[in-house]
């Protein structure tokens, strides 16, 4: 019977859209024994991962966990819970992850009312007032960090009018979380979900979330049972913070590790740290690429800081530097998507990937590859 | 701003039921440096986990592969790529496990037909062909290893069965997969779906499923979507077998990771002497407990050699007895689920679990509080 090779992958730096390199003492978190999922000492680990998530999040939401599958399943999570047949909701697209939302409303027989911006430009709150004056939609959702074009979607006027217009505000914090600021509670935000393997700089595998009392009144209310079992928060919710924790599926318990100790490294550095770093990084990286010719997609007003969206410049082939970078460099960044791709790139200081010398190692082997090309 | 203790889990015996303890090396695989999700060099890598699963599950089945979640998710995704509203699945139900999928089909708006059989016994084929004589369900599904009574159900006859009704035949093998045989082509299973913190001894957080022509024929003739959008096997499947691999969701990478080494352990060990090692260990570990007075609740020709269901004899005092394995003696064991809570053990001698110590060490630790009680 054959056997498959060593497990040998080469050493990488990960400067792509996601995941992001991870620090040795979130390894060394990974490698932990296992211990059972409902172990006295596992629950205080949750307990832990709960109350670190509430810092990152700026929240005091009480329903503040992290679901076990990656983000995409954060994003079914946090729509599954809330819409039922028959509901509106005001999704705002504008990139593939806005897209991915109006799909998913969809398939819980909810309507979708769109609000388009062309990609690499911000959602307009006007165009979202508009639309609400001729809708009652239950949520409005919006992706604060759009991974496809780089751009950062400012939030506060939109969720007032979310507010004012009775709706839940909902947003997609995969990519802005750890890197830039996200504040669930000021910026008045029911709903909101993320992923470990960006800014926190964990591996894949788990979905940060948090529901504000008012979304965890409209879930309590619900007529129709939720059409995921696994993603049933009315369930899920007693196994994370049930007086008694009941048992529903088996937690990833080494993901779990990782979380608990990338939450860690995030707290020792400081928030306000951490952020700055990712923008003196994002200014790094920016002079060094405008210098070589480079535009960015979004506006400089609306650029993320930890995920660079920039146009190829023209007589340069997509693929081909990319695979140089990997292969001669051990350096991966991101393709484009969608309207993209083929036409940019994506590249992402994340977490533990956004250091002065990864930004530097980037520029040089780009300015070699391209200067020779 | 506070930050959490240092992550200092106490090394556990883990024998309850899942997770299993984990062999170093699948520990150090998940230390290994991250590489991208669409790295030539992690694509190789799901090919070898396919290619495993494979012969895991014996099956030349070209859909064989992890589902980036729990063995709960596993089983929904079985369920949900399959049925649409308004099909008829007829459901096996001996435990906990079966009344999982029989409200996951509910909430794929199909209807379930129920066969039960009291909890502690298998399902009888004959109230199978009973049931099947007067309705026309898309598929029959049943628990191959039902991890809450302990009970290993014969499948051949059922599946026969199933066939001849021209149904789709489903099991779940989340307990009985690398701890004893399963013959997915031999045994005429279509669907089928496990989880990787049992018998194949990683962690929790990835569920290996394998789809037959005939299953992946049923879903490519959907008239609806998936109802849900992380797991709708039309996406998830170009990802994972793709001429050219499509971004969906983002891998759990070190998961998959852990996943391909504990795959190369067994296969280095050999399915036959790893399933013979489970019967060993079941019979030292049966002759065990009964010489303290233990009874099983399966008949003897029904019992799993993996998971061992018995009843507390009288006068013990579960939880505290299970409360003093674990804090003395590091072992921890499950209670009973469902009618069983407070009355049964499930003892667990799953994967790296499963060794002549591991038996010695729980027998000698609960004659001692017995005994002392």
């Amino acid at each position: 019977m054959s056997v498959s090779q060593e497990l040998n992958p080469t050493a990488r730096y990960l400067m792509g859209p996601g995941p992001s390199d991870v620090h040795p003492r979130v390894l060394k978190a990974m490698a932990t024994p296992l211990i059972g999922h409902l172990d006295p000492q596992f629950i205080e680990i949750m307990d832990g991962v709960m109350e670190m998530l509430r810092l990152l999040f700026r929240t005091k939401n009480q329903l503040t966990f992290a679901v076990s599958a990656t983000g995409s399943a954060g994003m079914e999570t946090c729509l599954v819970n809330v819409l039922e047949p028959g509901d509106e909701a005001l999704v705002c697209v504008h990139g593939v992850f806005g897209n991915r939302m109006s799909d998913i409303v969809e398939r819980c027989g909810a309507k979708v009312i769109r609000v388009d911006a062309p990609w690499g430009q911000p959602i307009d709150p006007h165009a979202v007032k508009k639309a609400l004056s001729v809708s009652k939609p239950k949520l409005v959702a919006i992706v604060h960090a759009e991974t496809s074009t780089g751009v950062h979607q400012p939030l506060q006027e939109i969720s007032n009018i979310a507010h004012e217009n009775g709706a839940l505000f909902l947003v997609d914090a995969v990519t802005s979380l750890g890197g830039a600021d996200v504040r669930a509670d000021d910026w008045g935000i029911d709903i909101i979900y993320s992923g470990t393997q960006k800014c926190i700089s964990a591996p894949p595998g788990l979905s940060p979330v948090s529901f504000s009392p008012r979304a965890v009144q409209v879930m309590e209310k619900r007529k129709t049972k939720v059409q995921s079992w696994y993603l049933d928060l009315s369930m899920v919710r007693k196994y994370w913070s049930g007086a008694k924790r009941a048992y529903h599926h088996t937690a990833p318990i080494s993901m779990i590790y990782a979380l608990y100790e990338a939450l860690r490294l995030i707290f020792e550095e400081g928030l306000e740290n951490r952020f700055e770093r990712h923008r003196r990084n994002h200014v790094l990286l920016r002079d060094g690429l405008e210098e070589m010719g480079f535009e960015y997609i979004p506006a400089p007003e609306y650029r993320l800081p930890m995920l660079n969206a920039v146009k190829i410049p023209s007589g340069f082939n997509d693929a081909e530097i990319r695979d140089r970078l990997l292969n001669e460099y051990n350096i991966e960044i991101g393709g484009g998507l969608g309207d993209f791709a083929g036409k940019a790139w994506r590249i992402g200081i994340m977490g533990h990937s956004c250091t002065e010398n990864h930004v530097h190692m980037l520029l040089a082997a780009l300015r070699k590859i391209m200067n020779a090309g």
